[in-house]
């Protein structure tokens, strides 16, 4: 199968032969000596001095974490959304008991930094802004650096607002500098650009952050960032760790390092620029402002009269390529190309060869070039 | 190594094969039948007829799902703790903003159903128990059958208190009937019995503590249960789950149903037998009370002038078995051999003639036999 949904990423076979590993002692000085590993080259990779702590979660518990840590109920949070990942992250504040102010973007556009600051401008009351870097239900990368910029210019002198970032589905393909756009809660999952199976998140924790922490009455305990920070500096988590998945990262970072980081950036920026290429010359359109194209994944709008279901169904089941349908409002209105993590041009060059002869099969016409 | 902590539990080969394998689409057909099938292979070994729900999370987060999802803020609750996992569960409750009452044993001693059922009718606003059926810091297990019995007793029209048990360390490798007791929710954890690695938490969800989830104000949205019921029943799970431990699981279960659940548990009881003679063959002190020893691990006393870091420590590097410490107010007087998941006879008796040469060589000579 050529697996190209965006996330869970195929992996490859070093890391499937990590993951076999026998069971060891999660409390012993050989997992001391791993976790302490890790936590140093998540560091690096997140471009941070932040504590990093990983817990034990799909990306969505990762997202929860940094709810359930730094926002207290009655809290005032700006969500800035762009999609469906957004609005989950918003749902999880709200469900916390946080005020939620929305700033939405049609769908296919980035958000608008001079909107955020507009918005936070009128309620200095805001606590923390909620926002994706990359949205993957409409594969659209946020201006990030701008956003973290009208955040910082409009903190007060308690640090307030936070920056709390959904960083799932970029961080490992696509730069974040979290200390450099000072960013204060980061979250990453290990089935994306990292190469990993589902079930770790990363997260970051700015000093900023470790202080709305200590106040924060939300209830935590088995997402407690406190809990997993002083764990980690003795090498331990917590609770008990997916061992499995610790020892397919630990292969994983040494992969993506000897790669060189800059280079799984302009890897991913290259064979994104490729997809995005190559689809529009089947014929089809992209979703995105193109400005804000995403590097890891790429929404493309179902011809009329294609039936989405259909044509991923005859996708999987005559050419072996698994692409992603919509998603909430986008639901049988795009595929989605996921071209993250375990990539390279021949994956995608087999999956569009694949797509336009299923649209062939299905009826679709390519308009005539002009 | 001969790992012999009380989990993880070592793994079968066909077991550590299945987390090789490459990842799938997790919202496709392959996915939904294995989901479908874990589902209701764990229904079984759960002996229920009860939802049952497969969390991505130690077993930790399994019991915060389990306070989370029924448990308010201000509800009265009765912790039944015979050690540090009990005082887990409790602290747990307390985090979500539980009026925890609590009834405690000395270490190695089971809880009392009768105290319990004073405890109860001392009080009729006691909304829910806490109990841990198994508690692995002190080899102990409770007499879950009974103290069902006087919790249901004691059920008002409304169903409460209801009844929740972490089964962590105890599920598929002593019995557990959940329908036939009355539990309410109920929690185990990959990393035990099912010799899985960990990363995963399964509970069962009885019909009242479905009514009682209707209510809950507590914050949830990761460990919702209601979510993953209903992603479940379309062969989903709401977030991205942690698809290698359910390749794993999904062979785990096959092996189990094929040696058959009685097989299973007496096989547990046979090779704890024979742990607990051999401890007491060497000239060794259990420390459990033996009408309540558990089948999963035992916990021995460590003889006196014996430094237990250092005995580890030989175990581990002169003979390749690694035991468990004590925890809490244990640390340092006893060392816990683990005996569930993937365990024979053998296993134990190299690790029992490991601790006896060890013991020897830090200067231990048994006491003379009367």
């Amino acid at each position: 199968m050529n697996l190209r949904t965006p996330g869970p990423t195929p992996c490859p076979p070093e890391i499937l032969a990590a993951l076999g590993r026998q069971m060891i002692d999660h409390r012993g000085p050989e997992a001391a000596a791993m976790i302490t590993r890790l936590t140093a080259a998540l560091q690096r990779a997140f471009q941070t001095r932040n504590d990093v702590v990983i817990v034990t979660a799909s990306g969505t518990g990762g997202l929860e974490a940094a709810v359930a840590n730094v926002i207290s109920p009655g809290d005032k949070v700006l969500s800035v959304s762009i999609g469906v990942f957004g609005d989950r992250f918003a749902a999880i504040a709200r469900a916390y008991g946080a005020e939620v102010m929305s700033l939405s973007s049609e769908p296919g556009h980035a958000a608008d930094p001079g909107a955020v600051a507009e918005a936070l401008a009128a309620d200095p009351s805001i606590r923390a802004v909620l926002v994706t870097h990359n949205e993957t239900s409409t594969s659209v990368t946020n201006p990030l650096a701008d956003i973290a910029r009208v955040v910082r210019e409009s903190r007060d002198r308690d640090g307030s607002p936070l920056l709390l970032v959904d960083a799932v589905s970029s961080m490992a393909s696509i730069p974040v500098l979290v200390d450099e756009w000072g960013l204060d809660v980061v979250v990453s999952g290990s089935q994306k650009g990292w190469m990993v199976p589902p079930g770790l998140a990363f997260l970051s924790i700015s000093a900023r952050a470790w202080k709305a922490n200590a106040r924060c009455t939300s209830p935590r305990y088995y997402f407690d960032a406190a809990r997993h920070r002083d764990a980690a500096a003795k090498g331990q988590t917590p609770w008990t760790p997916a061992l499995s998945l610790f020892f397919a990262l630990d292969v994983a970072l040494e992969m993506l390092e000897r790669e060189g980081w800059d280079n799984v950036f302009s890897r991913h920026a290259r064979v994104a620029e490729f997809t995005r290429r190559g689809v529009q010359e089947l014929g089809l359109e992209l979703l995105a402002d193109q400005r804000f194209a995403s590097n890891t994944v790429t929404a493309v709008r179902a011809p009329e009269g294609v039936d989405v279901s259909a044509l991923r169904k005859l996708l999987r089941d005559e050419h072996g390529v698994v692409l992603a349908g919509g998603q909430g409002p986008l639901a049988g209105k795009i595929v989605r190309i996921g071209h993250l993590g375990l990539v390279a041009e021949s994956d995608i060059s087999e999956a569009l060869s694949a797509l336009g002869s299923a649209l062939a099969s299905l009826g679709f016409r390519p308009p005539a070039r002009v």
